[in-house]
């Protein structure tokens, strides 16, 4: 039966895309110019490499944390999947909002991986220290606990899913449940760049590197054309992280391609200077949709913005290349997802907000 | 960390058990004293023997199903973890109501076998059709389905883990939405003695078969030493069921054990007295209970009685040997729950309820 | 195409088995009336019952190792698959010889919980220490040993498949490259009786808890219904291990039965007496065999016994219940099983002899 | 203790590399002007664009095999395992020479994803058809066969790890056996460029489409950046492959990167001048080893070369960036191999020759 499914939506390719992810175009300009400069070296393999050192010891002095592992991987879902499997024992499971990548779309490679994740409210796209608490009480009131799967890890996105951020005391209280209870902090930091960057947000890298057990700098959102730097402030925390990560297949053969883009991301502010110019071109994209009356859902200040269409409109924008699927909702209307980048794009914001204005009636 | 737990009150034991569970005895004589009357007989061994074709044959004219596939496994979570992981593709998950056995007490076999379980309200213990349907239209209208977790299979339990019993009407919607959809229904039986002697049962053997894609007879909690009777209803379901078995060390070497006992089971209809005898027993504990001013929670005719009591009243319970746990509420008082069994047992009941009227000003 | 295979002979029961195995009968008569005796009896489950504790008090007097930890599963492809997959890393893979039952006979549960089965040469059934010693520094000097899987555990049998022992000083060498190593020595006692109890063997318990990461003492095989009693000389090896057998399907929810079984075995010297009768009985069919010109293969001194014979006695052999299938070699003969076991049985080893000096011009 | 392990020589990196392997470079600079001149675009994700379907049409067409699936992974360990225990049901094994990759290189990659890899015998690199068919014969024959691994799929890899080649014959051949038995059979093309431009090859795409369930065309190894273009003849071989890719964090976000990189690649024909300008340099390197008295071990017709030297030479030769680790043999030599690739590097070979020259005392 289930290989009779309709074709999915997903194999009708648009030629070109707006704002449906930031994760459409190739590298920035900067990042592309270091990789074909380099692309003729002969170099060892595997993250074995003078480019991947380098990079390293540049996130780990941007993390004030000179004692981290740095690990280079391929996309964001491989490394949840291969650092959380590797933090968690057999019999213990890993907590996560509803709304979180690895409970949502992430095909379930936490379960391949042999662990539940374990869903927990999501308070716009946050996980709720309070949550964690009961989580972790419950567990420990309940006198069939050996019967349960053990929470071992919390899985957090800064930002998150929905463009929310966690302030510091935030983070730092779910940190310190997560201390008191045993349990590894994990953060996805795919989209990271547009935390750092905003004014709203309060939580640097070194704070992350002193509040987290593990956590990723994402590059494949924020301006590579893939990859991500793993972050382990405390060396050695997963051993033999490497024959792990092969025994999944998350391995580069031609390793120094990561070290070669973080290196470039971390030099000159380049990752920051990503960051704030998606953050702009959301301001503004904000700013507009409110001018036409479409109200963002929820509260995000990031590179993410929702708003609620309906089925018309939803078609029209998606057929013209204009954002994504986020939702269909029982009422019939769908959420539509707006995500900025780090690419120039001038007018892009311009043109979806005419086309919106031409179209506002189908709202 | 973890290692450092405080001990488990599960190590502290206590020497007789009165209402904790349906498998606090051993097995009812009448299966005993079959197994002490074959014990020196040299068989075949993994269930090859002739008590495990007759238990069979015994089973299949249970359900009026000639064809179905019989296959006898050792306990519950293995037969549910061996059953549901070779029922799954790589990709999917099993949808189950969040007090299912597979979501709460298995320590996440389903996940270690690399599945997601995917949790459904409980409504009283019971999934419920229009749920599944949500679930599986949401899953459909999902442009990003690709992406997340396919439900691929419907667990329920009969009766539920609450006492429960769907109705046939309720199974039989649930069995149409799975066929629509391609979802293998999946029924855990542990305590199905318990639903098929309740007066207030419509769904019976034969049901079963026609309606699901595989379900168990439970024997351990009904009458047996140790022992579940898997049915597939269509032969061959599984390719190569027993090396699947195999290597999740689920064959038993002297499996003839499990013939022996299933066909006493179902010889001079066991089964079905054992299943009586307790609901007799039920039904006098929870008349006592009402009598005294403890109404049950739910709505269980089945053989098991969960009330809710205060933290000193549930302590005096449980170390009187009175029930087990449920569950710590938030307010701080406890759900116990009460399961009679098939042991002849006159006095128990009017030894719990004596001691409840002694102690109910703990109420 | 799979499913297609022509019938496997497993499917062809025979009504009584002679040396076919040691798990064609029930349970030693002193054991199954223990489990009568106990069967009305109400206790906790899951193994947190007085008798499990009384077993384990008996086992550790035995080892002579107060500390240990004793855990009761059901069966030897379980425990094997539940203690080997905890004690490894999941990059490591565990060493045995190819004659090993995990290599062999159980269906690749090793790898289906995500380790390899690294196979070594086997010596008359044995994993010799130099071979163990040569994997290790091949391992070491490999240059690319990211890349390869990691030795972390070494399984033997004692005795071994092939029915032969380790001797005491074998065992302290291949403990003692272990130790060096790092890898874990887990023994595989199946039938750990049989070695206990033959005039050849040097090896106590004492001297495996003294010199193994995990070891396990027969019950399937020695006399009992069912059960294996698994030891961890030091407490608390691996964390939680109550879970992880709960999360593989392998805890019997009336553990209680495992314990009146291994309390049996273990009081009166009775699991001696049970290595003591089948090993007179094997040395009497050794004898017998020889006598009749059958030269056993290899040199077990324990309570298995191969001989070749051609393929009509092989035939004959086996549809007249002696025997067991072990190999068929190229040549078109075949290596038939005779094993012995704990039951009286004064007549079957002439009813053997006689059979095949009747048959032997098929030799 | 295993995280004490002496740093791994890995660790060390060296400048320049030369002949250490086929994935030293970046990309071939046809390629890296496709994903320069493409970089600013903004595409569909997930291989869901233009690049991806015209590469995979190309790809069909190079094939024959207008029907094929093609789908573009990101290495051949990920491909391996991704495809691998997609066509394997859960308990059935992979049967692979014990010098191919999946046995020697990937820590383990098969068994984690729950399948043992049943090791053969290597001839030259090469598994023999009739060592298939032994096993297969085996399997058939042993009574027990349902407790044993059952082989299900066969991998071989062309060229093989050891530089050789599968001519059309041997490949009839092994698939005739695959058919017969029911087993997949599976090509790793990790190095097919290779293979496709060697005088002495006589296997096309279209006999690799006609003769096998799935294979690779590798992209790393053979000019690309990254990337495997995986090939089902028979689409739909395994339902949903995209959300199998996904499980195992095997899809790539910026897919397109991969669908321009083939896209080139197959585009006038530069794959196959990618491998004639390897396989030229690497006749005239094996020329002048001869010369020079190293004779090649094996018979390796293309890229690869082996030869054996003495320990102060094999240091003397990795230190300047000649070549890699091999094998440390037990006399205390080393073989080393030597890898050639697309880049045009005239002098290079030259260089080698030189070094040698100077320091083949030490031979």
């Amino acid at each position: 039966m289930s290989s009779e499914l309709p074709v999915s939506p997903l194999l009708i390719s648009v030629p070109e895309q707006y704002f449906g992810s930031d994760y459409a175009a190739g590298a920035h300009p900067a990042v592309m110019r270091a990789l074909a400069a380099t692309n003729l070296q002969k170099t060892a393999g595997y993250g074995q490499d003078e480019y991947c050192r380098e990079a390293a010891d540049l996130i780990r002095a941007a993390c004030r944390c000179p004692e981290a592992e740095v690990r280079f991987l391929i996309g964001g879902s491989q490394t949840n999947m291969v650092a959380l499997t590797a933090l968690l024992a057999s019999y213990q499971g890993v907590a996560a909002a509803q709304t979180g990548h690895i409970w949502g779309h992430e095909a379930g490679a936490i379960e391949r991986g042999g662990h539940r994740v374990i869903p927990l409210p999501s308070h716009d796209g946050r996980v709720a220290a309070e949550d964690l608490r009961s989580l972790w009480t419950s567990y420990l009131n309940d006198e069939t606990r050996d019967h349960i799967v053990m929470p071992g890890a919390v899985y957090l996105s800064q930002p998150t899913e929905s463009g929310t951020l966690y302030s510091l005391a935030q983070l730092r209280e779910i940190s310190a449940v997560c201390r008191e209870a045993g349990l590894s902090l994990y953060v996805d930091g795919a989209r990271l760049a547009y935390a750092l960057s905003c004014p709203e947000n309060d939580v640097s890298l070194p704070d992350l590197a002193a509040l987290c057990d593990a956590f990723y700098i994402g590059g494949t959102k924020c301006g590579a054309l893939f990859g991500e730097a793993l972050v382990f402030p405390k060396a050695g925390r997963v051993p033999h992280f490497f024959s792990v990560m092969k025994q999944s297949g998350a391995v580069l053969a031609k390793g120094r391609l990561l070290g070669v883009q973080f290196k470039a991301l971390f030099t000159d502010g380049l990752y920051g200077e990503i960051g704030r110019t998606a953050l702009e071109k959301a301001d503004r994209l904000r700013r507009g949709l409110c001018a036409l009356g479409f109200k963002p859902l929820g509260s995000s200040p990031t590179n993410q913005i929702f708003i609620r269409v309906s089925e018309p409109l939803y078609h029209a924008l998606t057929g013209a290349g204009f954002g994504g699927f986020w939702s269909l909702e029982p009422d019939g209307t769908y959420v539509i997802r707006f995500v900025t980048d780090w690419s120039a794009g001038e007018n892009d914001v311009q043109l979806l907000l005419d086309f919106l204005a031409r179209n506002r009636d189908n709202k």
